[in-house]
């Protein structure tokens, strides 16, 4: 039997949200490996093999997984939202690309999944309706001074930003810093929103100016949305709001 | 009874990468509305009246879509990928901001997608591995100007781009022109993926450098990723290859 490695995208958390695809890849594998949260999401037979790991083991995991689908497993990496997305597909080329040369002829599939900013921006509206980035505010792997430039420029032609990996214990003080940067650059009034745990039971959605945003509306499940030029709130009459960002820029 | 709006999010073609909510949504629908080719990919029982138009016709779509659930239907406005990304959710809010107050008490859910980015991405590997902008370069609703100052600011910080509606017969030359200014920014290594109707019977997929990309390689349904500085090609055995963004960068 030959093994292969699918890498999944969950979606946000709710079932619902998750692909047709990736029911049917989870169903096949042996072998399930990931964060240890994301694994418990996923329902299996008692045959299936659990390899959880903590949070910051991405490269240790995609190891793990090349060298079982090597020996004949068939291994479902899982990852929230879109494995593609700061998430586990990339760790898996980076462990392919300086790892054993016979990992390059195994059969590897990454299955996409709704993505955190697509499920928050659903959520509430449509603020992901002009042109975007997404950017990961964690320094691990990139120093500082790029996250800052990158949300300067971003900032400043008009994007639309989403922030991942906002905050969490390793990395209490960088979406405050970031907060301070985008102040500098846009009007107080521009909508900054906190989406918590969409889809979960736990979920929690926040709306405030860049003026009002503090780093402790969000912790490590937030996905943060700054708003750009013609993103804008609808009030409803029962007090609720959408969010969403106008398709026309006109001409300055 | 009351109607509602449902807002869609088809996936990228395949119906396996709809999500179960999307497909329970759609079997509720007394009615579906959306461009042409994109009701025509959904399933349903001959009860269900069907409500086609044009491609640039969103904001009508819209009200018509509002105006039906207003009247008690139970409507599905269908988008590919993601209906919150250059598709219909901004239309729809934006019909809602300047239409008759009576909608804003309308029950309106918007249901993600898999977009045709993270498609892309799957389909090849993990390019969208780092930070990364998604741009339209449709330039019916905004200025030029804007579209090259954005692709300026994205490209010179490093970010991975995302290129939406990159041609048409109405927008012959716009592609042109932006690998003409990313030539100007980046070294002409850098990959460049063409992706074209993804996951469908007549997908394509090509891989050149942005010194060789031209835009004839791309037509309407087609996906276009400018890597960033971290973007690279693994080859295979079998001369495919995978493409992904390191999820390194180191401080220069």
């Amino acid at each position: 039997m030959s093994g292969r490695v699918f890498v999944i995208g969950l979606g946000p958390g709710d079932e619902a949200m998750r692909t047709a695809q990736a029911s049917d890849a989870l169903a096949q594998a042996t072998d399930l490996v990931g964060y240890a949260p994301y694994v418990a999401r996923v329902r299996t037979g008692p045959e299936v093999v659990r390899h959880v790991s903590d949070n910051r083991a991405e490269l240790d995991r995609a190891t793990l997984a090349l060298n079982l689908a090597e020996s004949g497993r068939i291994v479902a990496v899982v990852s929230a939202g879109d494995p593609g997305v700061f998430a586990m597909a990339s760790a898996v080329f980076e462990a392919i690309e300086t790892g054993d040369p016979a990992w390059r002829a195994l059969d590897v599939s990454i299955l996409p999944g709704v993505s955190a900013m697509m499920a928050a921006a659903a959520r509430v509206g449509a603020p992901l309706g002009g042109d975007f980035c997404a950017i990961s505010l964690s320094d691990n792997l990139k120093p500082w001074p790029v996250v800052l430039q990158r949300l300067e420029a971003a900032a400043s032609a008009g994007f639309v930003v989403a922030l991942y990996n906002p905050i969490s214990q390793a990395r209490p003080w960088q979406l405050g810093a970031a907060f301070e940067r985008l102040r500098a650059l846009l009007p107080p009034e521009r909508p900054v929103l906190f989406a918590t745990a969409v889809s979960r039971a736990d979920e929690r959605i926040r709306l405030c100016t860049l003026g009002d945003a503090k780093p402790d509306f969000a912790d490590m499940r937030t996905l943060v949305l700054v708003g750009g030029p013609g993103t804008r709130a609808i009030a409803r009459p029962d007090g609720s709001f959408w969010l969403y960002t106008a398709r026309s820029i006109s001409a300055e």
